[in-house]
């Protein structure tokens, strides 16, 4: 048979990309980017009418216009046909969520409500929800809702119901008339294969269902607000399917639209983090996934179900079938790290890097490094964003310990990487502890591709290897695995989603391996964190939440 | 009667200052300083021979010299004659000791003890004496010493004892060899009038001494060291006097020398910043003085004997006859800013800083200022150099608590302050707990003079009107106040140093008074202070002792 290749389709917050990859052996061949010409609107419409803070809204042409742009200029430049492309599969940021008319045209894109915030897409930041999450909170706890200790006990404010309830009471009108409420991936699904799938990815990790329980009752969300009742059996109504599974194929319009032919099979969205998992190739069970970026994703997999606090989300066939995908976080990381390069980094430093041609983490590493672990007797927390696992918790807050007039910036710095590498052995520690097997540990993501010091840290601090994932771009390599296995193997893909990933997943050769004395040295100093992550983030002295309220 | 003059001598730890007031009102005629040429020697001795770490030793021949180098040239640029000047004082850096001859010849200036570093004078922040300390504090502790109470529960290893036994160990030829051990104030009393005085100032604070009780007893000092017991006895020995006693008139070579008259009455040594207290003029009873620089003094006048947790002492004829002088301390105030500047603010703040033409503290005080307190939600423990009052503790540390995304460097240097401005609060609410009266607070030093901010920042956070010391000298001014009591009213002077003090102390203009919203603010602020300081400062967590220690 001659060579086939599939396409993943990697939707962020700013662009999209897709890549062209070999279904044979996952083999990168191309890649192109579409920037979103709408980009994120956070101030106003298009009209110009004015935004609520906190909103962040999208214009779904956007999306439709990702394929077309990219998948045919692709294939031309790669010199592949496209009756050799046997699949194409989606992965997206969520929830990021819009109201659709049961065809599937977004309500924003028709004159009624083209001037209604409301009618557009939520975008995953969209953080103006906040006083429904509360209210969702509040009537689930009052309720002792079951489903609730799926999510660690709380749900958040940029999930699929609060952004619905917010719809339900400021824009009752774009409520009653939208027959469906999709994530953006589902509805890329439905664009290009016509048929509404939702991925068991977003709709359990971010509108509260379960394979085994499916959504919250009726009168629960009559609770939340009298009417709201049906928000879920109607607004969210619609066959749920495991992230990747196979949808159908292309449409004759989608498939002439985009330069694929009907032949192409379409898989179902998984959000762009869990996308990652299948690029590792390998095992599943025990497996962690650790998805370094401005915030980190923790996304481990197991045939066993339990609950763990704090936890963000498990869900059954929201990576890979049959397993329960757990998913933690941490709320800052990269974003903690520029903070203190903004606002933290003597010009004195900022001189010295730049006389030696390096950038500034690259310099600060390098004197960071010059020091044993400890050696700068800071202990930090690493909650500038809150701390989202393990104690689930937004109005906590960072702190540093130890600083003395010897601090130099460096240690600072270095304190700033052990706090976030000692609250993820924490949300490690709280995976085992609560029946979570963590056997593996893997890294993706801009520090775990470019930054070799933070990486040991966390191998040192962790006392565990740590793989880094081989693609580029590790979502769009699991959207097109994904996408082999719903091709099948009679078209040249695979059987199922393990098959495919043991074929096409990779690593790079680098794995981070704890050095003894290092782990002895930060086996006390995680002890002195695990102290203060205690006595601050679970009643000990609730100061952060006072000063918070200030 | 013509016109009188007196002089205050200002000893500081890099330069000798000489001011000419009038004795009438304290107004300053002028003023001439001498730079050491030895400076501070803390890697070698005049002829290169190495020092131990952490040494500080000065030269007397630089203290020698600095009348001779500044009185001739002042009067003649003021245009006032020598029989005008009827009285000289001295304040001076402490503790700052050396071992003399019994006819006050320092050791280090004979060719058998030129090559000896136990034979200079050891400057009040030589630090080579931690291990004397040390063992002076656990002995007291063991024996139960009464006089342990009066400061606080620990000596340091600047004060006399500890330097005094570290010869005794180093170089116990020095110490056999020589007659006493003075402090250097005391010593240039010696050399001015001839006679053997004392301060009451330097013995109390410095040597253990206490009007009731005298010394510590021959025994204790034997069981800190064998042979060491007489230490006080001989070593010390010599009248103490009040701070500002008169001790004599000039002799007729010093005259000679310096340009004055036999005529001129010299007053008894002062420690620097104790000095500063009479230069306030008004009343002494629950008067708190704050010497604010580097670190913070904070010298309160009482009629009564009290004991409080972590005092720095508290001597009877310390600062003012028939008061209990007590003093307190922060060991890091404007040095915490001062590492702050050089190690936390980043380029785009320095640059702005430029463009504006501002230096840095002002430019960061301007953006500081536009909050109200509390907006920038962070606390900090001032801890940065350990704390001196009230845990007197040197293995804690500093920390700062509320860090979140939105943490500017302006919110960073405000909390910095404010922290300090706790630590105060911390040391007036300890002096009234435990009896010593704080009836009214002033201020002098750099931060006092000249940054408004920060001293509204106290006002607020002390719920107190502070005022403002007047002289641009203050130690120099209350030197010259004692030397006009010494002279006496006959000579034109006063009969006692309260009087001097009504007449030629002064204040600026300058009151910063509460304003009661931010007042209301920090008492929310301060009692997280509070918790904080106690559960990190008393035991609740001793992570910056293990940090330390790490």
């Amino acid at each position: 048979m001659s060579a086939k290749y599939t396409i993943g389709l990697d939707f962020g917050t700013l662009s999209g990309r897709a890549v062209l990859v070999s279904a044979e052996d996952g083999r990168e061949l191309g890649y192109k980017e579409y920037v979103y010409p709408h980009g994120v609107m956070d101030r106003t419409l298009p009209d110009g009418r004015p935004l609520k803070p906190d909103s962040a809204l999208q214009h779904p042409q956007d999306y439709l216009d990702v394929p077309e742009k990219t998948i045919p200029a692709l294939l031309a430049e790669c010199g592949v046909d496209k009756e050799a492309v046997i699949g194409i599969g989606i992965d997206f940021t969520a929830c990021t969520v819009m109201p659709v008319y049961a065809d599937g045209t977004p309500l924003c894109m028709t004159d009624a409500y083209r001037g209604e915030p409301n009618a557009y897409v939520k975008l995953w930041k969209h953080h103006a929800a906040q006083e429904y999450a509360d209210r969702i909170n509040a009537t689930a706890e009052a309720r002792g809702e079951a489903w609730l200790k799926r999510y660690g006990g709380k749900t958040s404010c940029e999930w699929a119901f609060a952004k619905l309830l917010e719809t339900y009471v400021e824009a009752p009108d774009v409520y009653r008339a939208a027959d469906l409420c999709l994530e953006a991936g589902d509805w890329m699904v439905m664009q290009l294969c016509g048929k509404l799938r939702r991925s068991a990815c977003m709709a359990g990790y971010k509108a509260l269902w379960s394979r085994e329980e499916g959504y919250p009752s009726r009168a629960f969300f009559e609770a939340v607000a009298e009417g709201f009742g049906g928000a879920a059996e109607e607004k969210l109504r619609g066959e749920v399917v495991a992230a990747g599974a196979p949808c159908g194929y292309l449409t004759k319009e989608a498939a002439a639209r985009i330069g694929l032919t009907e032949k192409t099979a379409v898989s179902a969205a998984v959000i762009d983090a869990h996308a990652a998992v299948p690029s590792l190739g390998g095992d599943c069970e025990g497996k962690m996934l650790m998805i370094l970026g401005t915030s980190t994703c923790h996304i481990s997999l197991s045939k066993s179900l339990a609950y763990a606090e704090g936890i963000c989300g498990v869900v059954r066939d929201g990576v890979m079938p049959g397993y329960y995908a757990y998913e933690a976080g941490q709320a800052c990381v990269g974003d903690c790290f520029s903070w203190f390069m903004h606002n933290c980094v003597p010009e004195s430093v900022s001189e010295a890097a730049r006389e030696r041609g390096m950038n500034l983490h690259r310099y600060l590493r390098s004197l960071a490094e010059k020091k044993r672990p400890g050696e700068g007797r800071l202990i930090a927390l690493d909650w500038w964003n809150g701390n989202r696992s393990v104690l689930s918790d937004t109005t906590l807050s960072g702190m540093i310990i130890g600083l003395n007039l010897n601090t130099r910036p460096e240690d600072l710095y270095r304190a700033l990487i052990e706090a976030t590498a000692y609250g993820t052995r924490k949300i490690v520690e709280n995976y085992e502890q609560n029946g979570i097997p963590v056997r593996e540990v893997y890294a993706t993501g801009g520090i775990a591709d470019k930054d070799p010091f933070t990486m040991q840290i966390y191998a040192d601090v962790l006392n565990r290897p740590i793989r880094i994932a081989g693609a580029s771009n590790g979502p769009a390599l699991g959207s097109a695995i994904f996408a082999s296995a719903a091709a099948g193997r009679a078209a040249g893909g695979y059987d199922d989603p393990f098959e495919a990933s043991r074929a096409m997943g990779k690593l790079r050769d680098t794995v981070y391996s704890p050095i003894s004395e290092n782990v002895e040295a930060y086996r006390l100093l995680y002890a002195e964190y695990e102290r203060l992550h205690d006595y601050f983030g679970r009643g000990g002295n609730e100061v952060m939440k006072r000063l918070r309220a200030f």
